[in-house]
């Protein structure tokens, strides 16, 4: 801590004068939000991408699969003659690096390399070939620098949820950043590649500008657990089974995964996967050599499963978020050809997401309503370790990189807040802390970090079936409208004489059960029908009509139901 | 424990033949759920009530404002001849008493007497003056039995997060009943009212045929924490507190929320209250002498403290599940007369309910962006404690009451199958416990209990503004149709002729920004065009055009769009 203030104390004479003189502007494109990685560093003619990944939608964006960075400033600096230097994936998640099949294809062209881990490299690949792109994919080497004009990246092997978690040392013209994408510190890694600590010192010892890091655990006490505590617990529940253990966690948490195959093996469980998102990630990870330890012939289709001894059985199955569509939500409800009888064991190794709390314990009901035991957080918080850091571990980086200034990522305000208070606690003054928001971007000059005058357009860009960006906020309000009340349409056929009863109809859904409503409905078009004919004269101004039966409808249908659907009326001249 | 088995294995020779003779059905009105508490106590010819709560809507649920139960099975045995002995209320809480504006309109007449105890009672009539509704509700004195025709009832004060709970031992033709709604042992309760376990002895000693009881919290280890415990950290959470001190949470937790005014007081705290709910319930507490003990002259009005030093005021604040429309989330947004500033410090005292995560914490997270200090549940655990008991409460019950039978209630099937593995821990046999489904009913007989064979009629019936029940599945399902996809419709006027460009009509919502494409609208325009214009001879079955029109159409779009809004398809003869 002495050290670090010391390191920030002579910020402003010495160190000054030394520090590099070009400039370099950091951009994060999803900023603000938890998931949608996306950022750009950003020289006077170069800029240098890590990341592009998802987000996902919030409960109230109906009907939106996913959501993507806006790279509206991207391309504004793409056309002022700008060269993308290259795009660097940190690590193999969703959130890191799905969103590559929607943005690549916008790029004027994708003329720069692409670089990720052997393993980010495959899972990309997997995903290029879902939507038929082909773009190449460049391995990382991570004891290998590489040079990319302006940008000059090392990297830091570092433990995650999912293997080859790399952490960047990026130099630049403007000085040194240490890009630290969601990790933790785990000292007994399940494939036993420790974090090195020994290249991020060296890196602190150069000298780093700025410290990008992840602040999601920020609300965390101490350190995180390591993977490895997760045996005991998962070998006991197994020993414990008497019926299929059956195996649910994150798809891309491959060693996870890994460890409870061996365990299978160990206790003569044949081993059955179910579900997409596993099957393609444990064959991204065989073709690596990841499963290469294990013996061959403890694999066992899981359609075949039924004919074993239940106690001979274990199942990994995909779902641990409870989503409707996943195998294990299918199994829980009989809507599947593998089965889970009464006596099997389910074991969720994983914590709920905000959001999908009710649907976990939806699928833990279904699941113990077949008579599984199920071993879920709620009953014992031995079953999963998170993948990001805590605050110690959070202090550990800092103290490991001695960086001048910091910037949270990763996490919501809150978050980041707290990351704040923790580096204040060190020493650091509240200035050298940048919490950003949507499309606030930060500039660096003569080693010296401040918050730029302009900002990057940040929208949430939507993805809904094969839209892009189609659905913004009328259409999504409409959505809440329609959701909360449902709709009705009237449609008028105006001639010349007074309205009669054929010239009307009314159509509704998701407002009232017609069927059950025919009185309400009559008096409706009755209402209509005298409210057209209360003018003396054929109406001319249709626009005008139409507004004014709106209005009227929607006061009425008020004050009779007290709901508001949306109402919408079409007036025909016949 | 010993003693429970010999209770037990006693059962069947001895006991059986002392058991009375009556019959008697327990028919839970909202099995399966946790909220929703209704419960018919039946003999051969009347019923006791207990409880008559609200649900809450799943998140799918899209527009419903609360759930009732469904009385259809209570109606019929009216009809049939029964009568209502009466109808008691167990405490205060929403989803034990605010049905009651709803299902007693519903009944033939309510010629029986409503009991609560006095809290519960001001609660029920400031929710009947909402209504407009005047029905007499007598005050229980928890020392005196009522006689309520077949049925004798006495009650056991207990702890709960709101004032005045009460277990009941209802004395039935067919044996004891022990009642234990909502309860935890608080052995250091805030009002010192202790829960009376020496009532609770006594009715096991006399034999208790079946403990119906509260299993929430059965995946709970040891015991919950007692409202004092909470005292300290509020107490040092306002002292450090250098701004306003603002408090949220549950409304009905009268003794908490007097707890804080006491602790402001001391502090030297002016108080002020904002939002309806708080309003009303401490205005009902107020006039049956809960807040006596505090001196007068101790609030405010919230619209006044800003003209305060902020370190002399506390707000107690409506919204701690972060309801939109509910103070502290406007306050968050800004939203509201009464300001949160920099420096100002908001605690949290309560968890999210399941479903509520994602609101909590945008809420945390707008007030961190004020710059307050937000304590909550996810950095500090100390902040609230459970109103519900826990594992070893639950052994305590059951010791107590030692029961023949068990039926554990206000809990999902996850929590009533836990709480049955703990009464088996504690020696019962499986089919003591009875777990029960939606519209399941026991009957007793002879000392024993089994499932009957008939059903109680269990929807979930909605309340959507004025509409009680009008809201089915149709209409939900339309709704989540319409949410996630929106809508499409299109109008045909069908002459003589060929369709003409002007004779379709094309409307959309929540489906496609119309405004940018409007060359896919013009399409499908042409596409219905040609699709009608293929038949040789006017159509003249209209229904069949009209679903092969929709059939053509949600096809076409799908293979466009992926999407499927509802599309509906209106011709008109002209």
């Amino acid at each position: 801590m002495f050290d670090i203030l010391k390191f920030n104390k002579t910020t402003t004479t010495e160190q000054v004068k030394q520090a590099p003189t070009g400039k370099l502007r950091i951009v994060p494109l999803g900023a603000g939000d938890v998931t949608k990685n996306m950022f750009l560093y950003e020289t006077d003619t170069e800029i240098l991408i890590v990341d592009c990944g998802i987000g996902f939608p919030k409960e109230e964006m109906f009907g939106i699969d996913l959501i993507i960075p806006d790279i509206t400033y991207l391309q504004k600096k793409l056309t002022e003659g700008k060269k993308i230097a290259g795009m660097i994936l940190t690590h193999g998640h969703d959130d890191h690096i799905a969103a590559l099949p929607y943005i690549l294809p916008q790029l004027p062209a994708v003329n720069f390399g692409i670089y990720a881990s052997p393993l980010t490299k495959k899972f990309i690949e997997t995903q290029f070939e879902d939507f038929k792109l082909n773009y190449p994919v460049t391995a990382i080497n991570a004891d290998k620098t590489i040079e990319l004009g302006d940008f000059q990246v090392s990297f830091c092997r570092m433990t995650h949820s999912v293997p080859e978690d790399l952490h960047l040392v990026i130099k630049t013209p403007a000085g040194t950043i240490y890009h630290g994408t969601d990790y933790k510190f785990d000292w007994t890694p399940l494939d036993g590649v420790l974090p090195e600590v020994g290249k991020i010192a060296a890196a602190g010892n150069s000298g780093v500008l700025c410290l990008v890091s992840d602040c999601l655990n920020s609300e965390e006490q101490g350190y995180s657990m390591s993977e490895k505590s997760l045996m005991e617990t998962f070998e006991n529940e197994m020993n414990r089974a008497e019926g299929k253990f059956i195996f649910t966690t994150q798809s891309s948490n491959i060693l996870r995964i890994k460890l409870l195959m061996q365990l299978a093996h160990k206790n003569n469980r044949k081993i059955g996967v179910v579900g997409r998102s596993i099957e393609e990630n444990l064959e991204d990870a065989r073709n690596l050599g990841y499963l290469d330890d294990l013996p061959t012939g403890i694999y066992v289709r899981a359609e075949k499963t039924s004919k074993f001894n239940p106690k001979n059985i274990c199942l990994i199955v995909a779902g641990s978020q409870g989503q409707v569509s996943s195998a294990l939500s299918r199994m829980a409800s009989g809507d599947h050809s593998v089965k889970i009888q009464a006596g099997d064991t389910v074991l969720i190794s994983g914590d709920p997401i905000p959001g999908n709390e009710q649907a976990v314990g939806a699928l833990i009901d279904s699941l113990a309503r077949l008579g599984a035991k199920v071993l879920h957080s709620r009953i014992n918080s031995q079953l999963h370790v998170s993948g990001h850091a805590q605050k110690e571990e959070m202090k550990l980086l800092i103290g490991l990189t001695r960086p001048r200034y910091l910037m949270p990522i990763g996490g919501t305000f809150a978050h980041m807040n707290e990351y704040r208070k923790l580096a204040e606690e060190m020493g650091y003054s509240k200035n050298q802390v940048f919490i950003l928001d949507e499309g606030e971007i930060v500039q660096v000059e003569n080693g010296m970090i401040n918050l730029a005058s302009d900002h990057a357009q940040a929208k949430n860009v939507l993805v809904d079936g094969l839209g892009i960006g189609d659905v913004g906020n009328v259409v999504l309000r409409d959505r809440q409208t329609l959701a909360a009340e449902g709709m009705l349409v009237a449609i008028i056929s105006l001639g010349n004489d007074k309205l009669k009863n054929e010239d009307v109809e009314i159509i509704t859904r998701g407002f009232i059960f017609v069927k059950e409503n025919k009185e309400f409905m009559e008096e409706l078009k009755q209402q209509i029908i005298s409210e057209v004919n209360k003018n003396e004269q054929k109406v001319t101004d249709i626009l005008y009509l139409q507004r004014k039966i709106i209005q009227f409808l929607e006061k009425y249908i008020y004050r009779e139901t007290k709901r508001r659907p949306l109402v919408l009326v079409e007036v025909l001249e016949v």
